[in-house]
């Protein structure tokens, strides 16, 4: 209660996420029905919200569920679509409060949808932002290629973050209204991307497979992958994308020797003699797959991901990724640092980039 | 500055997290030395960590990388190791303030190197907790089966989180010390863990597939996975895991009908009369699998994950898990709610959990 007030009092605007949930350890309903200094109603809406998930998932709902339908009486309800805990906003002493959930995604959607279009009428300056997504440069090279754009007090201001071999240049500028901060942002955006060249995969929020996703449906070509320690993550990533089934024949997961051979044909003697782990078995991975899988590009990765399995010569973090198509078969070697975790995650990027880099060329 | 006061009046410990980079923004340090009536002195160790990371940068020091070496002079030094900000702690108004970057990585490294040892010694009594994580049961009905545990002031104290599933249940006493702390919470432990049954999966920070992994490797069997609307996920997670490759296989992302039919012999008839999302499908998939790749366990996937695809009949969100071993092939049909994301989740975990009930029944 002493939080809430002294909230309200350096505030306009404060957005409290969970403590709204079914079980006792969740005070903030309450909480704010205190400080309001109204009671706890049930809304005909949030209980509908509580039949249809209760229903769909076939089960009935329980005395606990149904006070997630209950707000204080003088807020005004935020519909959670996404769960069974209704949100709400009251203003109190000249602060406005959103109350939202704390599972994140439910949170996030009810903040996009319900909070951002009010909190965007409330605000006297607008902001514009563009993130411009890079693959295959360090964060270092593209400072130096940036540098007379970023630093204090720049409009626009640009900034990087990195995370997981992707690196977002962020561009933001302010003006007065949309317009101005448009105005602003335009020259820098395109000296940006100017720059960087053919590394930017995306400037519209969208992920690396969304990107490559979208290019094998505008170039009418089917793929297939064959993964062996990057475990079906590659596969996994790129079916995320609705839309998917368009392009996304086939995949294979060949952790086994035995699978390797028997399901893409990869010759036990090539094997024995090259190893596992090595250009020529990622090259005849690819060329199975492509052949068995009858698609037009298959894409192959070998590696050692750790914490097991590395030797002097073949260390953990070595990696070969291979690309087939009718015409001709490539395999790139690659060397990543880190743990079992950050290998993976880094061979699928990569992997991703040249599905990409292919796609691209061949435009 | 009313914060700070307010939080002094309100805590004995208070830690302050980001606000001392090098720019105009960040006003933690200077906030901290007003509040405190001290002026900023600079810290040879601090300066000397400065040159450390510029040097291997091959960079050289800028005045307002040396603000980062400044701290209150009634302060103490938090040296940090992974960064350029001085932290510093200090009393105030019978408050100690913890300053940190706000760096995850740098913070959190302090934190558990500077900051807890200290407030483990401060602290006149001991904490001791533990996570029963839960997959199976509702938050609700936890919340009722274990409601005399929970709510405000209890020792131990219960609460429940809820993410993708996965419920996990949270344990903490106190105790004047350990020995105490661990005397408390033993019992409630035990009679939570008789309340919520099998559907405890794990109480030592094991994540599903990692509980998964273990059952494998203890039962000596094998397993291959034929994924659908999963994409691959499940694979991916399972070979997340160290060691995996002592039981996984090979996985199949079998993502067209056509992939159904030549690579797990799943007849084209079947899938014309029933449909690819079908019990019918979902068990000729994990037989299919199980024959051809030669192993103990198979396990199979089909479903509509969304946006497309779903009809009156079949909505978004219809998913069917079969598992196959010599003896039996059993199939669940689940109706998961939520967008694409969310529905393979719950599909992951679901059939995550079908094998682990599976590894348990049999034992």
């Amino acid at each position: 209660m002493e939080v809430l007030h002294g909230v309200s009092a350096r505030a306009q605007v404060a957005v409290v996420s969970g403590g709204i949930g079914p079980t006792p350890d969740d005070v903030t309903r309450a909480a704010m029905a205190a400080f309001s200094g109204s009671e706890l109603v049930e809304i005909p809406g949030a209980v509908e919200n509580l039949h249809v998930i209760f229903g769909r998932l076939g089960r009935s709902i329980s005395p606990s569920n149904l006070i997630q339908a209950r707000i204080p009486q003088c807020a005004r309800h935020i519909p959670n679509a996404g769960g069974t805990a209704a949100g709400f906003s009251l203003e109190q002493i000249g602060c406005r409060f959103y109350v939202l959930p704390g599972v994140p995604a439910e949170m996030m959607q009810m903040f996009r949808d319900s909070v951002l279009p009010e909190l965007e009428q409330l605000s006297t300056c607008a902001g514009m932002s563009c993130d411009v997504q890079v693959y295959g440069l360090g964060e270092s090279v593209i400072g130096e290629l940036l540098a007379e754009f970023m630093g204090e007090d720049k409009n626009p201001e640009v900034a990087t973050q990195a995370r997981a071999g992707v690196i977002t240049v962020r561009i933001t500028a302010v003006g007065e209204d949309e317009d101005e901060a448009r105005r602003r942002l335009a020259p820098v955006q395109e000296e940006v991307l100017k720059r960087l060249g053919p590394a930017v995969f995306d400037t519209q929020g969208r992920s690396l497979q969304a990107v490559v996703a979208e290019l094998f449906l505008q170039a009418g070509l089917t793929l297939a992958v064959a993964e062996s320690c990057t475990g079906g993550e590659i596969a996994a990533r790129l079916t995320d994308i609705p839309g998917s089934s368009g392009f996304f024949i086939e995949g294979g997961i060949t952790y086994s020797n035995e699978a390797k051979t028997r399901r893409l044909g990869v010759p036990e003697e090539m094997i024995a003699v090259h190893g596992a782990v090595s250009a020529e078995v990622a090259r005849a991975m690819a060329n199975g797959m492509r052949k068995s899988a009858r698609v037009d590009v298959a894409l192959a990765v070998t590696g050692i991901a750790g914490p097991g399995g590395g030797t002097a010569e073949k260390p953990i973090g070595l990696v070969y990724i291979a690309l087939a198509d009718a015409d001709d078969t490539c395999a790139e070697e690659c060397r990543f640092v880190g743990n079992r975790v950050k290998i993976r995650s880094r061979a699928l990027k990569r992997a991703l980039n040249m599905l990409r880099t292919y796609l691209i060329k061949r435009k």
